[in-house]
Parts: C-alpha cells; structure tokens; sequence
C-alpha cells in the first residue's frame, strides 16, 4: 500500500469501502477489549501473588527493633526507606514510605503548598492570585487533573525526544507565578522518553523566579524496562543539591508496577529540610502508614538488585505484548505516512500521533466496535490537544490474543479517520 | 487513710515525706513505662495475626469479580463496603472504604472543606472570614490538631455523662462561623462515655446556622467493649435523614483496633449525597485504596456477628488491664478524696480528673519516674486545660505486670502534686 496522500480520490474511495467492510466484520464481533489504563495484567499479578506467604513467622513481624504491626513510624519503616533509597539512588533519610499510592502522596504534596505552603513559600498557595504549572505534554492525565483540581493554570511545554523542551521551561519559570513543573523523567507517560541527562541537568540547574518553584520528579517507571537492560539513571536530589537547588525537588515512586497495583508501597524523597517541613505538616494527618505492607515489600524486594531480577519476569510478560503493538504499527500504518510512534523499551504505554485532527474520530470508531481507549486528550492539559492527534495506547492489560483483536479494530478505525480526513 | 482536706498540716507533712521515700525507691528501680497513647499491646497483635494467613488462594484474590490485586474500585471493595455496613448498620451505598487510618479520612474531609467546599458549602472554607469548631472536651488531642491545623478556633464544649453539653452545642450552632463538631459517641476519648439516646437525638435534630454544618462522628470504638456484652447503638445516618439532616453527618470507624493499628481498614459513611460529593472530589487524588488490605479484612472478619466474637478475645487481655488501673484507683486514691475517674467498659482510656491545678506537676513527677503519660491538656483545644486537671491514661499497651508498677508511680504522684498543692 502506498502513502494515503499519494492514492488519487478513486483509489482513496476504493481502499475507504474496503475499510468499512472489515469494520462491519470486526464490529459483528462483539468484541469488548480495554486499552485505556496502564493496568498490569492477570499474569503479572499471578507473577508476584507469592508475596502473601510472607509474613508467616513471627520474626517477620519485626523490623529493626520495631514490631511492624502496631502503631508508629510517620516516615516508614527504615528496611523500607533503605529499600527505596536503594531503588532511587538516594539517601534513607531523604525516603518517607507512605501508603498503596504515589498519586496521593502527590496530591497531598500539592495539597499542602496549597492549604500551608512548601518550605520556602512566602504564603500557602491559596493565597496567591494565580498559579501557573508547567505540564509537559503529552503528559499523565492524572498530573494534570491535580493541579487543575486546585485552581492553577496550566502550560503546555512540549515533549522533544530528549524530555521536556527546556529552552520553553527556563522561559517560563521567570515568571514568578510559575510554581511547578510535572516530570516522568524515565519511560515518560506517555512518551516512553528517558531525559537526557542534557535535560535533566538544566532542569537540577533552573533558576525560577518562585522560591518555592517544585519539581514533580514521578519516578513511575524507575526500573521498568520491558526491552534490554536496565538504564542507570542518575538521583535527582543529588544533582538538584549540587546545583544549588536541594529543596526543589520532590521525588515520587511506587511497587504499583513491581508488586500489586494499588496493592504495593510508595514513596516521595526529598531533602531533608523539605523532610522535617513536610513531615511537621503530615502530623496533625498520619499516624503511620501500613507497615505490615511495608515490611511484606522489604522481605519480598530486598534490595535493587533483587528488585530488577523481578523486573525481567515483568518484561518477559510485558515485552512481547509492545512488540506486537509497535510491530502491527509499523506493518499496517508505517507504509501509508499517516501517523508516526515511538518504540519505548520501558514504561506502559505506547504514544501513537494520527494524522491531526483525526484522534477523537479513531477513538469513537474504536469505542463503536467494542475496543475503548483513553480518551483522545487526555495527554494534553484540561483534555483538548491542540492538534487532536495523540493517543495513548496501554497494552499491558489485555492477554496478547486481545491485544492482537485490539490492534486490528485500532488501526482499521486509525486509516478510516485518516481517509475521511483526506476526503475519501 | 482519711481525705487529705480532713489531714492536719502536721499529718500531711508526714504523709509527703513519706510519699517521698516511696517516690525515690520507685525512681531508683529506673523503669521506663508507658501509658501515653492507646496502643494496642503485644497480645492483641499476636492475637490477630492469623490474618496473615489468608490470601493464599487463588480464589480469594476474587471478590464480586473483582481481582482484588489491581486497581479500580475507587469507593472500596463491595463486600468491604457491606462488612462496615454492618458494623455501623447503615447501608453499603452509605460507605467508602479507605485505606490504613480513619485519622487521614478524617483529615481529608476537612481538608476538601477547606479547599474546595462540602455539598451544602456556600464557598470553600478557605474562603470564609472566621471557622469555629466544637470540641467536647476532654476529647482526643488528634481531632483537636486538624481542625487547629487549618486555623479553625476551637470551642471547647463539656462534656457530661451523657456526652457533650447539648444545651451548649445548640446554642453554639446559631452561629454561622460554627461549621462542625467533633464527637466519638462510643466510649468516648477519653472519658469512656456513650452518648445518651437523648444526646444523639439531639445532635441529630441540630437546626445549625451554617448549610455545610458537618458532625464529624468518630464511631471508633463502636465495637470495642471490654467489659459485658455489646451495646447496640443507633445508625447515625438514618436518625440524621429522619431530622431532616441527611448530609449533616460524615461518620469513620477502622479496624486498628480490631485487628492491626496503622495496618487495618478505615471508612467513612455517610448520604449518598455526600458520597456523590466526595468521590467527584476524590478522583484527582485516589485510583484505589489497598483492596487486598479490604479483602483480608473481609475473609477475616466476615461479619459484624464474627467480628464481636473476635472483640470478646480483645476484651479478654483488655478488661484485667482496665480493671487492674481502676481497682487500684479505687484503693490507693478514692479515700483521700482528692481526684475523680470513671470505670468505662470500652474504649481504651481511663479519664481521670486529679485536684485541679496538678495535672502537669503529676505528670512531671510520672516522668521523673520513668513512667511516659499523654502530656497534660492533651485532651483540650490547643492542649490548655483551663483547670490542670485532666489526665489520660492508656493501660493497652503494657502488660499488666507493667501496668502495676506504672499505677503505682502514678498514685504516689498523684498524692505528692496533691499535697504539695494543699500545702504540704
């Protein structure tokens, strides 16, 4: 098949009939398939079903001295801010271990500088007249809507193959009223993108006009990879310190990807002034958070090292199902110069760009034939994307053979919306 | 011995110095005792672990089709849903099942008051000039904390043996700056009282000035007796709707006392209305709480009948303790006629009123000692009690053999501040 541009009107009318025929068929089907979420899937979850045998023995109930089953310890286990300072590249200090969610810890993080204000806020946030945050796009819809669900205004910065365009970033941050950014600096979500270690050092060396300008740093998918080896990556504290700047970054990660989803343990690190401020704030809120949870981790992780062998038995469920995404991609819509996709080694989503204009059309011919997606949008702050292109594919839920039903429907509904695009 | 007013200056002289030597032979034993916080002990915990055999099957990973070990589900598992429904004997719609700690739920709620208004709010409670909080006071130091860390002013309300002073509290409520009270209505913290029929109707048929009033009812020891059998108690949704108050009330219970503290579940219950409400306001921030957590707690618990089978085991290592603290209050301070408590049979406190103005001399003598209390005024607003009188004190934790030794440094400093305060 050549590129859609090239066929004339005739062949575009022709090929558009041919598609609405094995739409029809696929629709006859009655087919009811998810690529909506970044869920991991029954197999994965089975992979790692084998951490509630721990916690059997009583000695298990006891971590440096601490019977983890009672009250106390704000800030975590200590086994579990090892754990995650291992994982991170940190210092135990720096790791305060909360809950099943990295989302709320986010939230609350944002919560606070709103309701109290950050370590170096001149005033809580509520007091401000205007927030601006910086959102690179496309982005985590869950980011955004935080941000959104207090009022800020957000600022699409776009997303070059190295992260962020920080020549955009440096930018923004003079205007004092720009107080954050969001960051997934590993197998960014959606893009699947590693920062440079380029954009990464300028972002550790930003000099916002805000003294209380934040770094999100969501480490989500910090040794995630599902292709290859794992990618050292370096600790954000450390070169946000180095550059000046120790209290600028808040990091977040979780075991949601590693052991349970919304089952697991996470994390934010910071300094240890941001630490003694956040945790002054957390008091009035938390006694502690589930230890018994966090000590089953630490007993089932161990340490980094123990952590990325689990992650090769991720990968070797997780791998074969974005081959058969990004390899169905580049067999059926690579020759028609319709749409261009990356080929992430990690993370949990693939990032598909239709022909402009054509993304809400692919989704709702998608959703017509049994197949439902994230919404068209949802990468782009308050959902529109200017261009209403983006669409993020999530393959890790669906067994392969779904995946594969899934894909076939995508890529039909991807060439209809194209050529009613060029006028078929 | 006779009361320590009927003493004449030459006997109290004597009985102090005496006092004095027992207080220097107990300090001598060097012990380090703690009956600050109403920690469960040991026993309780080891009582309990059993739960951490369950989750061993496949089967029990599904609940209602639900595979507990991925995310979704946002408002808690439905077979949580019922247990707590149960329990609090509202409906299963009425509740939302959170994660480790009625405290953060709690929290939350005032929290998005604050930031972004309950149902019937006006504007956010940010927004308004002045917010006033009812306390009933003594009361638990906690609930204190979030309405004082929002910088609400704390109303101190008495309480009686009834529970809080109604006649009080509804005059309190014609001001449209009193936006909500605290109340644990079951073996109150920390003076072990049930509210009355009449209180409860009375609370539940406030005509408050404010529209978004909110009783924040913390049922958090609503199965918890320790001595005789369960007291039935009335469903606070169902009396508020009957008033004419449906979204009046926001209730909370967990299991931290039932099975783990810090590494149980927690819930909130209230109208539909409400619920609506809070999950709009609660998307940004949650995908799910830990329903593996919610399913253990489901298989182990079963139902409220099972649960209060497992309360009479709790009772069993509780009631020695609490008896043990009261019988010794009975014998070593009721006949000097200088102090005052009540004999709870629930709850996990023993509130204890010594002659006013030597509540902090007291507890500074307890810790020469060796022996650990919550700190005087703990249990008022802003930790002021206006008379120094009001001591909490929490027999869980140690064993009894422990609890012995702490009662004993506690009498003997209770009748040294108290003499020293008659003029010894």
């Amino acid at each position: 098949m050549k590129p859609y541009a090239q066929l004339t009107p005739a062949e575009r009318a022709e090929e558009y009939a041919r598609l609405q025929g094995e739409f029809e068929s696929l629709k006859a089907r009655g087919l009811s398939l998810n690529m909506a979420r970044g869920k991991p899937g029954k197999r994965q979850l089975d992979l790692v079903s084998d951490i509630f045998a721990l916690m059997q023995k009583p000695e298990d109930y006891v971590s440096d001295g601490i019977d983890v089953r009672n009250y106390g310890e704000m800030a975590g286990l200590p086994a579990a801010r090892r754990l995650f300072a291992d994982i991170l590249g940190c210092r135990p200090e720096q790791v305060f271990v909360g809950g099943n969610s990295s989302l709320q810890l986010m939230y609350d993080t944002i919560c606070k500088a709103y309701t109290h204000g950050l370590l170096h806020s001149p005033r809580p946030w509520r007091e401000e007249e205007t927030i601006k945050w910086l959102c690179p796009a496309p982005g985590y819809d869950r980011h955004f809507k935080v941000t959104e669900s207090f009022g800020f205004q957000l600022v699409v910065i776009p997303m070059t193959d190295d992260g962020p365009d920080m020549d955009a970033v440096e930018e923004a941050v003079k205007d004092p009223a720009v107080k954050g950014i969001w960051c997934v600096p590993k197998y960014s979500n959606p893009e699947g993108v590693i920062y440079s270690r380029e954009t990464i050092r300028r972002l550790a060396a930003l000099r916002p006009a805000a003294p209380d300008f934040t770094v999100m740093w969501d480490n989500a998918y910090c040794v995630h990879e599902f292709e290859g080896d794992y990618v050292p990556f370096p600790d954000i504290l450390s070169l946000c310190a180095e550059a000046g700047n120790p209290d600028m970054v808040f990091e977040f990660a979780s075991t949601s990807k590693i052991t349970l989803p919304g089952a697991g343990v996470s994390c934010f690190a910071c300094s240890e002034a941001n630490m003694a401020h956040m945790e002054q704030l957390l008091i009035p809120q938390v006694i502690s958070f589930d230890k018994v949870n966090q000590q089953r981790h630490v007993l089932y992780l161990k340490d980094k090292a123990h952590t990325l062998e689990l992650m090769k038995k991720h990968a070797a469920v997780m791998g074969p199902k974005f081959r058969s995404v990004v390899d169905t991609l580049d067999k059926e819509i690579a020759p028609l110069d319709i749409a261009s996709w990356r080929r992430p080694k990690g993370g949990y989503f693939v990032s598909f760009n239709a022909m402009p204009g054509t993304a809400k059309r692919t989704l709702a011919l998608c959703k017509e034939a049994g197949v439902t997606m994230t919404s068209a949008g949802a990468t782009f702050p308050y959902g529109k994307d200017p261009r209403d292109s983006n669409i993020r594919i999530a393959p890790s839920l669906p067994p392969v053979e779904e995946l594969e039903q899934a894909m076939a429907v995508f890529c039909v509904c991807v060439k209809l919306a194209a050529l009613e695009k060029l006028g078929a």
